[in-house]
């Protein structure tokens, strides 16, 4: 019953075997080996274009260092007020840049509303440079409340963006939990649909430790290897990294896990819907949900070793919670077991 | 014939099963997990006291954000010219501080000066805020030359440092290497001798990707995980690390595996000076040989497939070398085998 | 009519004739001469206390160098979601810090409200450093608004901050409107009521350039003098400035300057408040009024010279505005005439 | 007999009275008032084309920001090892750009040697990115030993800096000075020398408080609005500098002002020269002495209340100086008098 996060969760098989075969050998360090190039042409099969792809440590330096391409003097990174990036990163969008100031964007259910994107784009006036100046949007896919853009959403937008000259980042910890949900392409959900550079997480869909950044437009990674080293997310060993995503994207085990993920977390929705005393706070198609429970079923559940976090309640809400009940995040995973879905629901009531 | 580098190696069988028998089950993320505890303790042991150990990505990261814990206004970090910190990771150091300045002192081999040193702090005036204010000083051991500080000599050094109350910092890359070198004891090699501070590296002595930053004085350490969350080198899947030291420290792996690799570059040592057209350009203990080749059997070598670096002669340099020669630098790891340097030396008349 | 801002005004006659006074002959640069001792020792005076204070050149520089100094990873400033610092400022507290956060705390007219602040200190734990740690709390004095904290609000306020062992910064750009209008001491209004930083503003009231960070503990101004110089702030013919606050301070020209100020938008809210077909759209006590006026009045007043801007209605609003009217700022100065006023009112209707 | 700096000099009449005229009226504040228009305009002329000029407040903030235009990560300037920007400004230009390095290159006298500067460029690779990439050639005209650049020698050193497509910056804190010694003109020495962008000083030349960063390719500036602002060097009554600058310009009393002090110290140099017991450690023609004189001299002329600093001596130095002898740098400003000059030399012997 351990709902607390997918990076709880372990290594896949497949992703450890391809690890163990590539272990040994002398081969060229820091990204040149035929290993990493031969990942990276992966990745122009998987988007379906020539992609510019660098591997990276961690998802917040995969964001961190995706916006910082983008920097301005004085720059404003918009994205909703929930995003990874603006309140679980502890300032490393800010560093990185450095300098840049986050601006929360509305929108229900961490999904930015276009037209307050809009209204906030509008208040920039470059004879005002008081303000500073935008520098990149921000889109999580999933979203934070494990919610998702359409792509018409996604392309309304990147209009925004480019009619402002801006690049449009996605945040793709989650990717793959997208794409299945979805039924999008790689290619259609991100530069086809007008995302410029992403942030593509592997490491909580079975990865020991696979992030890249990706940009749709190679020239715009220019000063990317620079940015990396000084970053210091170059690593040495890289292939790693490379070794996970190998088996990450053969026989479509990404999308196999993220499939299995999701699945298991419609099980979980579907079991708070049946609950008399429990309800989905919102609806979702990924592997988060959101749910309401009655604070003796939490404490009951957390008695007997379910892990899980509560989440702040948003503001506005639309819906009601009651002083006894608890909004909770259960988060789902490629190990997520459909035994263990069982037993929390058997706590539930 | 691979000896660019010791981080062209693979990865050690040990560690490699280690990170298996520890890639399945919920474990919490982001170092809380009791395996990151339990490898936290290991640490306290091999050094004998209590410290605090923060495992971040990458050498680069351990040495920058080491470093960034002792930041100050207009700070100046001393180290030696050909510190790898100052030539090799372009700018982290400065950027992660952010903004310090790192300020060469010079030295035979790789080797600060202590005179040198001494002389450098004495310019420093706090009524000047012109001049800036230094913040550490930053060994590396062994150094770039493959050079090792003696105790005593790490212990003039640390005085100097706490006179002018600054931290040490060792830049331990190839810890391992030094300790067998050298017979001292974790111990004796650092806090002992006065190091506050170090990056102690994992990688490239058989791990895939395993540093930490290491503090001897704990309190010294309370913004770290601040400073570690928001320089992005927070793994979520940290026991991926942790299951790499766990091998690492058992049965006394690191120090085998370093004590094999010293023991292949003795070898080449002694082949380059078995050799009669080719001499070290200085010697040294470590796992690494600086070695003068003609031009000729050096090409003959890369025409073989063996892999080196040239390396810039010492501006004084202690030593001639010809127009027809090269100066190359061959580095060992735990993964060379006795027939490559048979083989190398082959080649080599 | 020039009501854009009280820097449009130029500066006082006394100020003038201080810096012919002291234009000639040779003195120590760097803010080491005899001047700028006296005038640092006349902010004793007009503390009550001893002081450490630091000439600069912008309130932009008193307000990012200040909160600098308290700067942690991960650091969050917390201040009014209207604050200069946040709105108005390029990100330069964000830059100096560098790569602090500044996190928006609600409340009405421009005044952070207490609970609010509690709530969002509250949210900050330890022991989750993805969400960074709070690192000084800031207000305006007056705020964005031309609303005034009690002393009362103010030691709420504080008491908060040191409850969490946080500065508590006041930003001054307009501190002698605030005393005026307040009645209170220097003393009364900053460290007696735990203020621990301020950024002092003479810009506004009647200097060319005369901007000063003082810290209340001098112990906490021990890295500023570095911190003042990176940040290219430390003048070289410092006395430039000290001549400024020479003559600001003496006969108390300051509070005289700030009385006509305050006095002169106390006619014009008394105007607005006469007038038929405008009304304040809150109240004020210091040089800046706050007025919702027919569209066409406006255009009137614009087409015959007068200059000011809109201000942007506050989400939520406790006063409402028909779509054919204009919420405007208008501001007062130490040069403003009454008869301005008076020609001013003469458009409105 | 002050010699200490030209910065401990005041104020020259004509500028202060410039100051005064246009100390009253409310004019449009942050650099959009007509004064400021009408003084940009003169920069115009004063370079013979079209410039982007922006007032800063020091020249430490005219350097860093200048720099901080063309930064890229992992960016490293190339100066000579006594740039101002390197051993004076407190790590400034490595905090703003931000996080770039300042690497020295050698040369006699303070002027970078060309062909040290070529081996410098060719050690960059761009498939290294560890040793970071070069960002800008900075020079300083006249530098810190008072010595000149021929243009020739401009020529030579923004020709290297165009082919690695690198700005030059040209620290002109005393450009006046650089000017009449050469009686170049201000287009010979800048932009058509190959300069792109330079820090132009006036305080140290009669002003209170007056650089600029002058841009000679205006789109190289497109940033720099958002640069300044960010940086806190946007003054709100701006006019204070263009006020300065308007009389600095007229009927060329900024030429004079340096023929002035030139003058004085080609007079100290002659009576180094006819002096028995000291002498030029090196010859220069611009505002700056360096002399060795007996120790018992320099103590004489210290109690006589003669101030000026000792300069260390170079490494390597073309030059003898003993044991009881100290080499002291004398700097002479617009208000050095003959009567100073005839004084200290009365003390030499």
């Amino acid at each position: 019953m351990f709902f607390a996060s997918d990076n709880w969760s372990g290594v896949h098989p497949a992703i450890a075997a391809s690890l163990n075969q590539h272990s040994q050998g002398a081969v060229a360090a820091y990204g040149q080996s035929a290993l990493d190039r031969q990942v990276a042409a992966q990745f122009n099969e998987v988007f379906e274009r020539e992609v510019a792809v660098y591997f990276v440590g961690t998802g917040t330096a995969a964001n961190a260092l995706a916006l910082s391409a983008y920097n301005r003097p004085g720059g404003v990174v918009l994205c909703h007020a929930e995003a990874h990036i603006h309140v679980d990163e502890c300032g490393a969008p800010e560093f990185f840049s450095p300098g840049a100031k986050l601006a929360a964007v509305s929108g229900a259910h961490g999904l930015m509303n276009s037209a307050a994107l809009a209204s906030k784009l509008a208040g920039f006036d470059p004879q005002f440079v008081h303000g500073g100046q935008p520098m990149a949007i921000s889109v999580s896919q999933p979203g934070e409340a494990g919610t998702l853009y359409s792509a018409a959403a996604l392309a309304e937008i990147s209009q925004l963006a480019h009619q402002h000259a801006l690049p449009l980042h996605m945040d793709g910890a989650r990717f793959a939990n997208a794409l299945v949900a979805t039924g999008l392409t790689p290619a259609q959900m991100t530069w086809q649909a007008g995302v410029d550079v992403m942030s593509f997480g592997g490491t909580k869909n079975g990865c020991w430790c696979a992030e890249a950044v990706v940009f749709f437009n190679p020239e715009q990674a220019r000063q990317f290897p620079y940015i990396r080293k000084r970053s210091a997310q170059l690593f040495s060993k890289s292939r790693f990294i490379a070794a996970q995503f190998l088996a990450y994207f053969q026989n479509n085990l990404w999308l196999e896990l993220a499939a299995h993920s999701n699945a298991m977390a419609t099980l979980l929705r579907q079991a708070i819907n049946s609950s008399p005393t429990s309800r989905l706070a919102w609806d979702g198609t990924t592997n988060e949900a959101f749910v309401i429970v009655p604070n003796a079923a939490a404490e009951r559940l957390q008695a007997a070793g379910s892990m899980f976090y509560d989440w702040p309640v948003p503001d506005p809400a639309d819906f009601i919670i009651q002083p006894d009940e608890r909004l909770l995040r259960l988060v789902t995973s490629w190990s997520t077991s459909q035994q263990e879905i069982e037993q929390f629901s058997d706590f539930l009531d």
